[in-house]
């Protein structure tokens, strides 16, 4: 192998995106759906903000589609992170483990309950939490003490763990869970990218305790800004729709809230965009699994870089393609960069690992080196399902 | 005067709100300006998240408005009070100021920031936080040490006052402002209530450092769920800017975020909706005071009750219009509430102060007598601007 010619990489894009002029984004929204008749049937009935019957609808067609026996629609992925770490228990001064190779979401979300991020690397196959990593890790940094994990070095409990769908693409959550299982964490899935894949026969999702959506303008459906939390528990997702409307007590007149709640609920006009988007997911996600292929194919002869597929045991809804540049080449990756976007083909490198960031520095961590060098080497490409086949 | 009696109280509501059939609401949004071109033309480009033309032009007709030189739109008023509390300056184990008498995000918000609400008396004229108590409580409570006010009793920094203009009623910011400059308190106005409310010839909002507005469902305007900062500080706009989108580094593709930022824009379509309310935010404001007008000549005659008017400083937008039942008849208030609330005449009491939930009980307040009393007597009626003349 040798180092990646800009000029193989942009010719075999643009077999994959023939006849696309003008700039290709990353991640386009498509309403080709129902989305104004249920926009419009919110203004004209004046039902905009978080009372609704588009709010009700589109969380059970999340249930209905996922699996899940709940879902609670929120603001935005990053809301329903919040939730998902309250819900769990989450406690100022305790750790949750996250992957180092996450989008600032994960990790701030830990910081809003007042916890500490602790860093995890990632699996190759998936580009997730490593499960055996981090058993031997945890193995050697942390005990179980009355039914509680401890971080042996920091003193500090160990909550959670929250692993994430990478790109789409299903992390090794059944190994996890083990894991999670033996060292007493509650699991949490960080499932924003990947609503519309599969791990085995189960949505990814349903395995956790609870799990965070995401449906920002960039995710294969969108309400503008939004997200869910999903859950099998009763009294789970019965506290988290308390929590995400102020913690108020119903009355039939009195305000009465009792504990430091969230203003998180989703406004109805952005669930009635939702909906629509929901009808059209299983056509997005075939959509999106043939642009795959096509870039697959197309970069099977390209020297020096890999199109990223699915882990074996996964069918991904392929939400942010990905190609991997040989650790040889590594260092070619931003000219590379600087020339697919000056030719008008978005593409970017990998979000910056979390434990390079100021404020998360001085995080407890495992050795990352998976995740560093993934992060050297991930370069995405345009993802939109519009894409597929050069429709659009 | 006598006790209030309900036959009479509906009678005086039905003289201003005939022909009525079916429930009135306390407020209900309305939709006759471009709402429907302007959503439409997010579908129609595919740009209904946080990067938006309709984010920038609600920004920019804000500004025009209110008079403030700067306004970032967010998701929500509890986050807009978030932010201006962040841009504040208040740090985890500070003290703020605020009314006992107040929706629960304001206190909610202080917590957000890991400090603790410092409850303050209302004043009977404007329902708002009343300087003259703050006053002499913070004389005889705090003293300034080195250009901080600290608490003598707790030992805490008292970082900042946030009074709230009350069912849109403009409080007495310019003698708050003085009673804070003395005691070194940053002013945060909230204004979730008070869009299209004047103090003097001045829109509340623009005289705290920075200050919240909220687009919730049942507000003056709505965008769905929204709010807004409003600052004529250049640093802290765009401060505001920063941390409301994930505190990312501008870059043209990598992702480096320099603290514990938040995803808290508004999406493009929930303020192309905003755009075309703000279009008519002077005609609901000339309606709210109409129909503001006809409850005061209503009720002009009523034994037991008075309508509550705008105090002699202000233009108010009489966002919810509220009764105040004499003293000695509030025992009857819950038995009002049930009569209009059978009869389909929406109406609610005030909040539960603040030091009575469970939360907030052991947080340091002066005395609340004023507030407490108001607590009492307070009844909000039904306000939506289509009311006005019977008009819908």
């Amino acid at each position: 192998m040798g180092a990646p010619n800009p000029d193989a990489v942009i010719a075999a894009l643009r077999t994959v995106l023939p006849g696309k002029q003008g700039n290709i984004a990353l991640h386009e929204p498509w309403f080709i759906g129902k989305e104004w008749e249920y926009v419009k049937d919110c203004l004209d009935t004046g039902w905009v903000s978080s009372n609704g019957k588009y709010v009700d609808r589109f969380e059970v067609q999340l249930a209905e589609y996922t699996g899940a026996r709940h879902a609670i629609a929120v603001v935005n992925g990053t809301a329903a992170l919040h939730v998902c770490l309250k819900l769990a228990g989450v406690q100022p001064g305790e750790e949750v483990v996250i992957p180092a190779l996450t989008f600032i979401a994960t990790a701030n979300a830990v910081s809003y309950c007042g916890a500490t991020p602790h860093f995890a690397d990632s699996a190759n196959a998936t580009l997730g939490l490593d499960p055996a990593k981090l058993s031997d890790y945890l193995g050697d940094t942390a005990e179980v003490r009355g039914g509680t994990c401890v971080n042996r070095k920091t003193g500090a409990t160990i909550r959670a763990a929250v692993p994430m769908h990478t790109f789409g693409h299903p992390m090794e959550i059944e190994n996890l869970l083990e894991v999670a299982a033996r060292f007493k964490l509650v699991v949490i899935e960080d499932a924003a990218e990947s609503l519309g894949s599969f791990y085995k026969d189960s949505h990814t999702g349903i395995f956790g305790r609870v799990s965070a959506l995401s449906f920002n303008g960039n995710k294969v459906v969108t309400t503008g800004g939004g997200g869910a939390v999903l859950t099998n528990d009763d009294a789970l997702a019965k506290y988290a729709r308390h929590l995400t409307t102020t913690a108020r007590l119903p009355h039939k007149w009195s305000f009465v809230h009792d504990e430091v709640g969230y203003n998180y609920r989703l406004p109805n006009i952005n669930a009635a965009l939702g909906c629509a988007q929901l009808e059209q997911l299983p056509e997005f996600v075939r959509r999106k699994r043939e642009l795959a292929a096509a870039y697959r194919s197309a970069f099977s002869g390209v020297r020096g870089v890999r199109f990223f597929t699915e882990p074996p045991h996964a069918r991904s809804n392929y939400w942010l393609n990905a190609l991997v540049l040989d650790a040889a080449v590594s260092d070619r990756r931003d000219q590379l960069l600087d020339t697919l976007n000056a030719q008008g083909i978005m593409a970017r490198p990998v979000w910056t690992l979390m434990h390079r960031l100021p404020m998360y520095q001085s995080c407890p961590r495992m050795p990352l080196d998976t995740a560093e060098d993934l992060e050297r080497r991930l370069i995405n490409i345009p993802s939109s399902p519009f894409l597929a086949a050069g429709k659009q």
